[in-house]
């Protein structure tokens, strides 16, 4: 690390920041790489630790791991505070860095529309803490149920709300479905889990709207033959411990449900609007900063915005989705448009390249788009799981997910299904559940 | 169910719990096992949650999984509050079961020898939570380290205190010191892991005191190979935040480390002495409960007592260690006297039969003891890792932690190595570590 190397600080070890790192690899730059937290985590996956058919660890590696073998580049465990622009730093919580070059990365939050007090009622499905939650929630639900004598109670209990008809809300709602009709099916002797609702509201038209309408219908239908109640045009007015209340056709619903997940919405890390009032850009809706053509703000075109933060208007009718492969695609720009810069060579505006997109119902159905080309079912299926076993970032957790795969499917078992933290007794279950 | 079948209750889904449940199997007996936790946990390979090279699912298995097709057999879980042996109930916190034979199975928990205020700052191993709560101060106090410019702060963020010198401690020095040398061994820029100090203080005259002599000897030499201090002689007269103070010799020394792990001692679930008090049965130091010769009450001739929560003093010079096979076989026998009581034939007393001692150091060395025979380096490694990958319960936690010890034992990787939990933040990570 020579005094007047280049230096590329990146914020954030998601898909974006994580590209952007490793294609700087062997370039004459010196990378820090900063993160809160010290592991990668394969969002994608996320629905299954919280429905106990993977643990955190299958799809979650620590990034020195990662990145042990890229001797220019530094992964520094810190939170960022602020932004310095006129001085090229990023103030930490505790520190400071500074770069010729800055790559912020940090992803997005769960969003409430402005209702953040839901956050306490319907947990939403972000972070590894998320999943376990909601693991926890779903397991006691049952748990609870099975010894209750009240028939009422019981029913709250095995009613489950999931908000939000896109991948997560309809993957979440599809593994839920699997794990009380099949996996449960013999493991208590009170209640019969297959009696549990899972309703999913959507205020959308119909589930998977980013997918061709005949695939969101089929994905509706594979829902409902698993036991999922879709409700299209329900939108959420009100969550209350233990409840939530939605408007449809201008008539008002109260559903009586302990548990509640939201997957409704995002919005960008709050890091983008400090961003953007150090910066002068702009932010959308959801708080994403609005960049240029090539993914760097106005006055300083040293900062680049990627990933989930970024809302990139420059190509098709909506700025481009929030979802891996644009992380992936503009980390790997952003890192090759610094160094053609560093090389004194032209630069190009970011194409996004669509790759397609899957989401998958439950153990055997999935819908996929790739191009022109339409799938469902059992092939779609089979497509959704190479895809995500191929991207998950390490060998090694390949094959645990494959294995632990092909175990859940040949015996319906979700071997993961604990409930940890603290929390354990009945009490505090009550106290989770807010009864 | 019929109304007059025998009713067994079980509280503990530990080994000894577990096993009588499942001795019960084809009895004509109806059993409840009582749990606070949804799972039963392989303990003997918690240390391995801690030092990241197993995810808590490999090592824990739901109980209903376990026992789902075992008709006459229910989970309850449930937090026992007392006992009532005139009226044959247990109290739970929130309802009574009623049992005509009530077997106590609740182990036993870290004990301070007294000094509870050390629990803070110096956890012990035997829960989950515990486990990623180790797994998160060890691995958070490497990224601090990393960080700080502060020479003193970093070598006691690298000084790592493990009290206790029975297999507990044993193995997770040797863990440590095999992640600290190898695994994380190009991970960091600004510090170099393998200077980390970890030191073993035990108050004994030699670690795996149980052990023969010679055994226990290898032990500390592969240890000290591996780079651990051991210290025995060395009694341990304060923990604070930041530091242990030994005394060895008259000698008083205070070693500086901002992490410390308490293996030094057990001691029963409070449950025992609650259930003394209401029985009039005596208990141990260690709040183990003092059992006649067919490990029942004196005067309740209905309840056992059995595991790390009884005192077993009718066989040896000492009363029985509490080990798993202790625990497996007085299962066993409590569910065979139940049955042979109910069909009037005559019952004998409990008599263990020991089938010896494992403990790992590091990566493929080991001791053994298994009746005249003793073991020691790679050969009792592998008959450590056989013996423990047939004990878990099931066949799927075989494959898996198969895998990943083959993985790790070729790579020197542990993937488990996520730093979890809601503090994740500088701030509270140095709350964690307690600066």
């Amino acid at each position: 690390m020579k005094g007047d190397t280049h230096r590329v600080v990146i914020i954030g070890g998601g898909f974006g920041g994580l590209f952007a790192a490793r294609s700087l690899k062997s370039s004459p730059v010196h990378v820090k790489l900063v993160d809160r937290r010290n592991f990668h985590l394969f969002q994608p996956l996320l629905y299954q630790v919280a429905t106990g058919g993977l643990s955190p660890a299958n799809i979650a590696t620590p990034l020195r791991r990662i990145l042990v073998r890229q001797r220019n580049t530094e992964v520094v465990m810190a939170d960022v505070a602020d932004f310095d622009p006129a001085n090229r730093k990023v103030i930490l919580h505790d520190g400071e860095v500074e770069y010729d070059s800055l790559i912020v990365a940090a992803g997005a939050e769960t969003g409430y529309f402005g209702n953040c007090e839901w956050a306490k009622t319907a947990p939403g499905l972000k972070s590894i803490e998320d999943a376990t939650e909601i693991r926890r929630k779903i397991l006691s639900a049952f748990e609870l149920a099975e010894r209750t004598t009240d028939k009422t109670e019981q029913t709250e209990l095995m009613t489950f709300v999931i908000v939000g008809g896109g991948p997560t809300g309809v993957e979440l709602a599809g593994a839920l479905a699997e794990i009380s009709r099949q996996t449960m099916k013999n493991d208590f002797r009170n209640i019969n889990p297959a009696d549990a609702r899972i309703i999913l509201v959507d205020a959308g038209e119909r589930v998977l709207s980013p997918f061709p309408p005949e695939l969101s219908e089929n994905a509706r239908m594979s829902l409902t033959k698993l036991g999922v109640e879709v409700n299209n045009h329900h939108r959420v007015k009100l969550v209350e411990e233990g409840s939530v209340t939605v408007t449809h056709e201008d008539q008002e619903t109260t559903i009586r449900a302990k548990t509640i997940i939201w997957a409704a919405g995002v919005q960008a890390s709050p890091l983008g609007r400090k961003l953007a009032e150090r910066t002068g850009a702009k932010t959308d809706r959801g708080g994403r900063v609005i960049v240029e053509p090539d993914c760097t703000l106005a006055d300083y075109p040293e900062i680049f915005v990627i990933g989930d933060m970024a809302c990139y208007p420059h190509q098709g009718e909506h700025p481009l989705p929030g979802v891996a492969p644009v992380a992936m695609q503009q980390g790997k720009y952003a890192a090759k448009t610094i160094v053609d810069r560093i090389q004194n060579k032209p630069t190009q505006p970011f194409r996004y390249s669509d790759p397609g997109s899957l989401a998958t119902i439950g153990r055997s159905k999935a819908v996929a788009v790739l191009g022109k080309w339409k799938f469902t079912g059992f092939i779609a299926w089979v497509l959704w799981l190479v895809v995500h076993l191929m991207q998950l970032i390490q060998f090694e957790n390949r094959l645990l997910v494959l294995m632990q795969w092909s175990w859940a499917y040949s015996t319906f078992n979700h071997s993961a299904r604990l409930i940890t933290g603290e929390d354990y007794r009945r009490e505090e279950l009550d106290d989770i559940l807010g009864s």
